[in-house]
């Protein structure tokens, strides 16, 4: 795991590198026929990803997105009118049986479609009238960690392809933006130490991080067996923060920008609660109340900060199981490849 | 609390009876514009009754369905192209500051709006083109539960509306299937004493009842401060299944239906992991391999299950608080009306 991790910045150079003609031959064909609605379908890691992608796309582009439920097609066989629409598949095996089947169905109904996979011959490959491939090379652990932040560039380029007003020389800077956050490493391996002990926790993102807060959340129960909660920083001030008593562990993703003066003031509630807050920010100093503080290198705009946001939060993860004594790349119960329906 | 949940049935009769001929009106008016999309918008208790109506909405009227992310109106002040859209604000205050906003925005954009509230005189009633009234009486406890299930009432009323095939006939016997489940209570107090030392806990549910998922874990945060995990069972294969070692509580809904092959298969993987398993159902003993079995009483078709299944879980939230010595109508730290933006 924590050498996939390393592995980052290069497998998304190499991403966007690879995409990008693509992604402009994908927004020729748009310019066409624009989708009224983006419906994103997923599982796991991909479907955290995909929540990224929710923000993004209505946020830069103005079109309504919906999450997929698959057992909504799957078990109810629900004829769902996806005319017009772009149903957008994640997976990074390819081969997540119901994220394949909604794909099936949708294209069968006149539905754009397109994967995303890591997987160049896996069976959404052949499913989708568009696919993007995802180079983050052959993913060997459990926990997904690379594969994750190459559908997030990815999803980027499909922002792009839909005429979302994106700079392809910023997402160029982003594998430098991941590079520069691996410098965090021996903090972060410092860092794990103090929460050794930890069996329960809570994360909190908003807007363009929520996805990162279902991200390490995933991490820290997969590799580390953390029972950790995920929340929106405004859903958690609606009924979850009753949990938080002294010492609490809450981690809490906060990049300056447009969700940052809510989650100051959810971090100053915090702090009020005795909590235990690990920040991750670019805020300075002064300005944040927390037990610790990841800081990350520059200050970015906040559209660019998922990746490199994430990126101390898979170390700590990796830290985190073998400070327990555990093996992240194999977590207890899980294939690296799970079907449902 | 207790009270209020007792209270159920006579507020789903009544909120039937009340709103039931304002819904037909509203049918008249939709057979003139079917919308293409339909919005939901809500937060807590609220938005947990929504992702109900993403189930029902979409299987019923094939019409795709979006959860909305309030902050991308809100803080992103993204202009999301609602035009052929209904949007539906959720709150049982009626005050809730950004999904009122949400509203408002989508009603000047040209949607069409619908408020459903407790509250016949809030700022909600006033925004929206079209109020539908849960009649649940003034709601005391901090913990929202009749409020709840007067939602997810009113969202079956919706369906109808939009031209769902669901008979009024079979909605007026949800009352009475909430009196039988009500039936349960001396036999959920005594089983609370098992989970007193219970500190954390995964609830799972799918499709129709994965609201109730949802519901069941928020009631366990607020009222016994349990930090409780929520999944649709297929999401917890991808991963937080990892979590569970023996004796590890796990809370299933699983109604015969659809669902129940995929729910079956999934007690089973928790039996061989020797999971601490309470299973809320209509299925036969002789199917269920659980530590306790909580048997609803009648076998009903499932999409009538949500109602009846969320009342024994949110009476053992409330008898555990008891047995914890908690207060569950007034949660630490919370208050009956949450505003956020």
């Amino acid at each position: 795991m924590l050498e996939e991790i390393r592995h980052q910045p290069e497998a998304l150079e190499r991403t966007l590198r690879a995409e990008l003609p693509h992604a402009e031959k994908f927004k020729a064909a748009l310019a066409k026929s624009r989708p009224r609605l983006i419906v994103l379908v997923a599982r796991g890691t991909s479907d955290n990803a995909a929540q990224f992608g929710r923000y993004l796309l209505e946020i830069t582009t103005g079109i309504p997105v919906s999450l997929c439920a698959p057992s909504v097609h799957t078990l109810y066989r629900a004829k769902v009118d996806l005319s017009d629409a772009l149903v957008v598949a994640i997976s990074q095996s390819g081969e997540s049986t119901d994220t394949n089947v909604v794909l099936q169905d949708a294209r069968e109904r006149g539905a754009m479609t397109v994967g995303i996979t890591n997987e160049p011959k896996s069976s959404l490959t052949k499913l989708a009238e568009w696919v993007f491939l995802v180079r983050a090379g052959k993913e060997r652990s459990v926990a997904a960690t690379k594969t994750y932040t190459g559908q997030i560039m990815m999803l980027y380029l499909l922002a792009y392809a839909l005429g979302a007003d994106l700079k392809i020389d910023d997402l160029r800077r982003i594998p430098g933006y991941a590079a520069d956050a691996l410098k965090l490493e021996e903090e972060i391996t410092n860092l794990a130490g103090r929460y050794r002990f930890m069996d329960h926790a809570a994360v909190v993102g908003r807007g363009l991080n929520y996805s990162n807060a279902f991200e390490f959340a995933l991490k820290l129960m997969e590799t580390c067996y953390v029972v950790a909660e995920r929340f929106s920083s405004a859903d958690f001030l609606h009924g979850p923060i009753a949990l938080v008593e002294a010492n609490f562990p809450m981690f809490v993703f906060a990049p300056s920008g447009v969700t940052w003066p809510g989650m100051k003031d959810t971090i100053a509630k915090l702090q009020l609660l005795r909590a235990e807050t690990v920040v991750i920010t670019d805020e300075a100093n002064k300005s944040v109340t927390a037990s610790r503080v990841v800081r990350i290198p520059a200050k970015l705009p906040e559209i660019l900060t998922p990746i490199p946001y994430i990126v101390p939060a898979q170390l700590l993860a990796a830290c985190l199981a073998s400070e327990k004594g555990l093996d992240p790349d194999k977590p207890r119960t899980l294939n690296k490849i799970t079907r449902t329906m």
